[in-house]
């Protein structure tokens, strides 16, 4: 088959397929030998984070050798097409090294409105969940599920996610919290995978700050699909990264921002 | 075959498998109907969570007639052989109706000096931690692989989880961020998987207080028999619930207790 026989989908899905191969041998083994930024910083990563984006490259290079690439562990490469691909091959570095489950592999296809392709994979569940513009679905242990964000639920009965309980400048927190103190539920510790459960319906509002491109780009894709809103705390887009607001319907959005439009 | 013919190991598995039958029909459905405590407290209880434990009490009435049944839903089983079936069909119920493969099925068998036995399931994941006097090992996605807790690493070098950043009284949460300050990395929101991960060596430390004996005791037998350690905050035993320290190996456990026997 020629490059241009593939799909867009079809080549997300290849990416997807080779950064679990690359990754799982990595997962959970006790001599990973990982050069661990968390010694110096907050941004750790393992040799299976560039193992993945370097098979993942390789796909792109030789199927869609126009198309410009925006990776979280090498250099950009800059194409013609006005297309780029956005990837984070490990996001939740943290979650990976303490074994969690709720790291993910994130995939996502731009130009230059933003993500309109998203993929966040699991590749220890076997679970993928891909947005594009023509819906939302989920395959995994329970097969293949449409997904679609929950509507008609009041801040009141919200359930919140984040992934650290400081999540960046007090400002910043103490915006988040005056969100929590308003919900039914809010909880820790997700990662992406928090995101993905946005677009499942599981979950109503997601609160982050100090992200990259890289993080936010596939969730916005795989959300905005499944009839949910990303944007950052001043109702724009998110896709350059920082702070984001992710929520299941414009009304929850509207409230929550609310209480993040200030900071 | 009768009920002297299955070990105590074949009945926790049978028991196993029993809840995750009865649960993952219940899992991620969004017409749950769940009769859910969080808008009167902080206990929610699913239907999931009734038909699992009903499923696992048929099977020790007709196996295991003469040992008692403590369970999380329903009236305790007086017994007559000094041994205890103890049982919380979904541990994490939050987590479980936030669509998170983090909760877990907990069994463990106790005699007077304690639990003995213990299990771990997911079953979204397929995932299965179980620890026996005899060792400890997990079988899921990568696998058999057998189960050894971290050895010689300092505090300082430390992977501390808990579920709730609030995880109790004042005093309780100020003893936890007195351990969380000094450690590499704290992380949340995993529930009863932060045990089964402190088995596998890839967490160190979990802290937790406001426990029930059948949220604790399982993860009790599975660390033992992984070869870590816990304890309630002052190192007396732990399986009533109340205050819990797990630790993967004695040097941590007695420097997090430092931080934590004043309370």
């Amino acid at each position: 088959m020629k490059p241009a026989d593939f799909t867009d989908l079809e080549i997300a899905e290849k990416l997807a397929d080779a950064a679990r191969a690359a990754i799982l041998p990595y997962f959970r083994r006790l001599d990973l030998g990982a050069e661990n930024k968390l010694d110096t910083g907050f941004d750790p990563v393992t040799e299976a984070d560039r193992a993945a984006e370097l098979a993942m490259r390789d796909i792109l290079a030789d199927l869609r050798p126009d198309d410009g690439i925006h990776g979280e562990e090498f250099d950009e490469v800059e194409g013609r097409s006005g297309r780029v691909w956005v990837l984070d091959p490990i996001d939740g570095t943290r979650g990976f090294i303490s074994g969690t489950p709720t790291w993910g592999v994130l995939i996502a296809l731009s130009d230059m409105r933003g993500p309109f392709l998203g993929v966040v994979d699991q590749p220890y569940i076997g679970e993928r969940f891909v947005g594009t513009p023509e819906g939302a679905y989920v395959t995994g242990p329970l097969g293949r599920q449409t997904l679609a964000t929950r509507q008609g639920t009041d801040l009141s009965d919200a359930v919140l996610f984040t992934t650290f309980p400081e999540l960046g400048s007090t400002a910043e927190e103490a915006a988040f919290r005056a969100v929590s103190s308003r919900v039914k539920l809010t909880r820790y510790g997700m990662d992406c995978y928090a995101y993905a459960l946005l677009a499942a319906g599981l979950v109503d509002l997601v609160i982050e700050a100090g992200l990259k491109a890289v993080d936010i780009q596939a969730p916005i894709a795989l959300i905005e699909a499944a009839g949910g809103i990303v944007t950052d705390w001043q109702g724009g887009p998110a896709h350059e990264g920082g702070r984001a607001l992710a929520a299941a319907n414009p009304q929850l959005h509207s409230a929550a921002l609310d209480f993040l439009r200030g900071v």
